[in-house]
């Protein structure tokens, strides 16, 4: 793990590595999915760390009758990050994702792009990654049994993610439609960890001392209900990550301690919407740089309260970028002009002819 | 000309357009130079006179000591777009550009990007296209010569963008770089334009009725003063584009009639950034859309306070991403994650193994 991600993968300036979906992929296996989300996990607790350094700004979105674009840029002074990302509900009734995403890493020194990679399968292993960490924070000491009510695109990296950094063992799988529960069951078979289809939320419940919320397209939704929710659990609740799309009933955050990512971000965005903006909230880099307790007790009721954070972003690029000249999966990209006289711009495109 | 961006050039959703610096310059000679900049500036015209319509917001920066990192994004309601720009003055003493650029412009209706496009060219281009649309509007009628004081990468295309959209036959080049002013004169021989080398700024605007100052890397310098103008000129001042970066001296500013891009960005990083911020000014888009007056009469001094802006570069995305389909000059690039089942990315990944 380096600090220090400015120099090119090659010698030729106007060249820019490019990480396809199908490099993406090749990645993931050449590295293990497992290892590739614990070690993506040490690059984003690595950076919630050093947290007081990132230049940070809430999303720049630009939103529509149909959905919305955003930007999210940020900075460690060394490195600057941005992704692209879109949010259109609607898009899955006409085949294309609900969210796709791309993103950039680039040398501040310079101003040089260092690596343009897609994002939306990333996007999703550090998503999960970024819920194993505060789990890992969280969750009560020997945790083994996590319910996943939402069994979408994000449910089989949750449970990988948990398995892999958490020791998770057993998943409790439950979605409104049964086709989606069996979808992740058959996904997860062989994975190493035992998986058990429940019909209702409160059955996969039973016996979980995590439970991680990640249903889409809900507004004001009410996932868990007050009454369901035991003493000393911990919520990892991802998918209220938007205003007027939330999860769980009011009730169980004022039972709860609350951590967030950003709190100006998740004021507005996350589950804690429903809450004076005066509630007292933790910052999750404040519990992994030692300066807020995390789990106090058995009886706790712990909620991370997750909507995604730009740095986690720029963990993720700064990840696979590390990855990239050891394994080979990337394209060189001829994305910057690059002319032998920097004032002649136009005789390069002359000689172009 | 259309305004309606959204078809994609092929039916695969995974696969998005992709325009390289070769691309590029390929696409400009197979169009030819001139008729690019003609055909761009009525693009950007036609986008300025429906500004009303456009989602702005000022420039998203990221500074650090050795410069900015930037990104634009706008928005007509039909398409998006954002351009990512660097500027690091200290980059061209180590044979980097100054200033790289690349964009995307996506669909709103579903959030998919529709190309994504090297900008270091196509900025350069539509500089010079934006200049010549303001002078258009502007200048003297019957405007045959202009000066250009500051004879870099930009010199070059602000002549042939003049010479191609307002009739400018003759151009009076200097720069204290006697070098700079030589490269341009060479790159500019054959292109129908009279040339003239000036060993200095006054006489470089002698007989100009047109006086474009593009200079570099200048802290509050002062390129033109106040006893050189004279009345009747068009200024085309697009070299003060940050702050604490200007080029005239404020007196000439008292004098003119200023017209600008964006008024909350240029009063930052304009040379309207030495005048009292209520100073009046008109914007550009008036002008165009027949709401407010342009050039009065014959004595007036006309002021093009050029710092550039999200507008223009989605009309140069939307310029070069509709020739795309005609010329062919593009690669597809494997940017978007898309599992036959969007609900299953965790599935599409295990497949790829």
């Amino acid at each position: 793990m380096t600090r220090t991600p400015a120099l090119a993968l090659n010698d030729t300036l106007n060249l820019v590595p490019f990480v396809s979906v199908d490099h993406m992929m090749k990645l993931v296996h050449a590295i293990g999915l497992e290892r590739f989300l614990t070690e993506l996990a040490d690059y984003i607790e690595e950076d919630f760390r050093r947290w007081e350094l990132f230049d940070k700004t809430p999303r720049v979105a630009s939103h529509s009758a149909e959905g919305v674009i955003e930007l999210m840029p940020t900075s460690d002074g060394a490195a600057y990050g941005f992704k692209y990302v879109n949010g259109h509900p609607k898009n899955s009734r006409e085949g294309r994702q609900t969210v796709t995403a791309f993103g950039v890493l680039a040398d501040v020194a310079t101003g040089y792009p260092l690596m343009l990679s897609e994002m939306t399968m990333l996007t999703a292993l550090r998503t999960a990654a970024v819920s194993a960490v505060a789990a890992k924070h969280l969750a009560p000491k020997g945790a083994r049994v996590m319910a996943i009510i939402g069994n979408g695109a994000q449910c089989e990296f949750q449970a990988l993610a948990f398995k892999a950094v958490c020791g998770i063992d057993t998943v409790r799988l439950h979605d409104i439609d049964p086709a989606a529960t069996a979808k992740s069951a058959r996904n997860l078979a062989g994975s190493g960890l035992r998986v058990v289809r429940c019909s209702t939320p409160q059955a996969a419940i039973e016996g979980a001392q995590i439970i991680t919320t990640c249903t889409a397209d809900k507004q004001y939704a009410t996932i868990l209900t007050d009454n369901m929710v035991g003493a000393g659990v911990h919520i990892n609740a991802i998918g209220g990550d938007c205003p007027g799309k939330t999860e769980l009933h009011r009730d169980i955050l004022l039972r709860s301690d609350i951590f967030v990512e950003y709190p100006p971000q998740t004021r507005i965005e996350g589950e804690i919407q429903q809450l004076d903006p005066r509630h007292p909230v933790a910052e999750l880099w404040q519990v992994i740089a030692g300066k807020v307790a995390g789990r106090k007790g058995a009886a706790q009721i712990t909620l991370f309260d997750s909507v995604g954070f730009a740095t986690e972003d720029f963990s993720a690029l700064r990840y696979v970028r590390d990855q990239l000249a050891a394994t080979g999966h990337y394209a060189d990209l001829d994305l910057l002009a690059d002319p032998d006289d920097p004032r002649d711009l136009y005789g390069m495109l002359m000689r172009a002819a």
